[in-house]
């Protein structure tokens, strides 16, 4: 999957994702005021997000939904989260969810079997959130990891686990350093290296990703070079601050290796005077393109 | 909420939970056959975690609800997951949502509107997964605790976070050694009492817990002694290999200050030799008896 991904980004010359972390607040008026219920809150921002995958499906390889917006609205946020992991891949973009879970043993199956392998229900198997890729919190170790990567090579998919985070207070724990001089993120990098060696594809990346905070530059240079085989799925670019500078180290000479998302600077586009008086959807559209063009400047993509 | 759930299990002599961590293969047969889609199997899995709390109730102060086995039904699954939160609250228990949930700002709040304070539609907030206590992975730092503990202090609530895991590989990233000699796990257990420090409640426990696992007695022992406000949720009793024994010292001198999990032990006891010939219900409530007086030979509640 890791492959398919890095030629999808070759084709569409993007290595960029749509955030699809749909905030019912995000959602034009018109689109909430009937509103009641979770229920529908949920439908509503279903029908936002089928609108912004329809626009923005001819810029970006792929889009990254966030559930904690979705669980926020309840099982009916659950329902729209399903139906937008689904509604993405239809229209042929890769999808992540950012999910971070962690748990051990078959608890950690049974999230795996959520979003990829399925659960068998008296011979018929049935995946409740397909998806392509997952996010991974690894604070666990082995036994929170290793069974999302049976499934990757089972069901060839995919999992980004978190290295060093993008928000201000990931250096409380991340960055303290251990006994040989390494931070705690780098020590978790070596292990995220280690769960992904036997996954290792054409591009030379494994199945077992990490993610890495765009707002850290030094530390994502360091990660570059220590994780060759690990690709980067790249948060904290535009409203965390984190710049196209800020996060070209994290790709090597061929322009491979990352993959940066955006979220709110995609959906709330209507409201940024940049793209006034566009309708959500076609904001949206136009914010991704330019977000392509401002990657394209710093990221010499050679395939 | 925490100093409810002291009372709580005061009042039963019994301080622990059963974890309702109802993968659809532990149900009879006879609940399972005719199930042939995931809401059918979500169905059957509500129905037998209704039987089950009616059995427990009387025994145990409350319950842990592990998401990832309702996740791998889809939505329904996370409709049963809401169902079964909502009855055992409606039945008196203390609900505990096992969701190890990871994010920052406003994500992080996202969750927090999940399980706690609720979203906002127009004017009426809804809870979609109202619990009384959640669990938090703690590896992005205070950006992925602080909204959580905010929504604790605004809506009387509680959380636990990962510190000492009970699996085997926690030492991998948990037991690293830092510049000054202590643990990573040890570490995280001090920001867990500095998160907690403006919450503690009249027992002297704080509403941020810590979870803390049974397999590890000397690593569980001086936790115990450098987090004295933290109270500890204390999963990997029985199946994980936990004993009364070994989790003793998770308990200060009035016998409080945890609470410990069993999860299969309970959910399948009718499939133990010891509870043969019960029903699943009756064999829960009998094995839920049998821990509270495990427990209680080595735990002296004075209250």
């Amino acid at each position: 999957m890791i492959d398919q991904l890095i030629e999808a980004i070759i084709e569409k010359n993007n290595p960029s994702v749509v955030g699809i972390d749909t905030d019912f607040s995000y959602l034009p008026e018109a689109m909430r005021q009937s509103c009641a219920s979770l229920e529908d809150a949920a439908k509503a921002v279903l029908e936002f997000n089928v609108r912004l995958i329809d626009a923005i499906a001819p810029v970006v390889p792929g889009v990254k939904v966030q559930v904690a917006y979705y669980e926020s609205l309840g099982w009916a946020g659950m329902r729209t989260f399903a139906d937008t992991l689904a509604y993405a891949k239809d229209k042929g973009l890769f999808t992540i969810a950012d999910v971070k879970r962690n748990d051990i043993g078959s608890t950690a199956s049974a999230y795996a079997k959520g979003y990829f392998s399925g659960s068998e229900i008296n011979g018929k198997t049935f995946v409740g959130f397909d998806s392509d890729f997952v996010t991974v919190n690894g604070y666990l170790g082995a036994d929170g990891v290793v069974p999302f990567v049976k499934d990757c090579v089972k069901c060839d998919r995919g999992i980004f686990v978190l290295v060093k985070t993008s928000n201000p207070s990931s250096d409380q724990l991340q960055d303290l350093k251990v006994e040989d001089g390494k931070t705690v993120y780098a020590k978790m990098g070596e292990l995220v290296e280690t769960f992904g060696q036997d996954t290792i594809g054409r591009y030379g990346y494994s199945a077992v990703g990490a993610v890495v905070g765009a707002t850290h530059p030094k530390q994502a240079e360091a990660l570059r070079a220590s994780m060759p085989h690990t690709f980067f799925l790249i948060p904290g670019y535009g409203a965390q601050g984190g710049t196209a500078e800020d996060l070209k180290v994290c790709f090597d000479q061929r322009g491979l290796g990352g993959i940066v998302n955006s979220s709110r600077g995609i959906l709330c586009a209507y409201r940024n005077k940049r793209y006034e008086g566009m309708a959500f959807d076609a904001a949206a559209a136009a914010a991704s393109e330019d977000m392509r063009e401002d990657l394209a400047r710093v990221i010499n993509m050679r395939g």
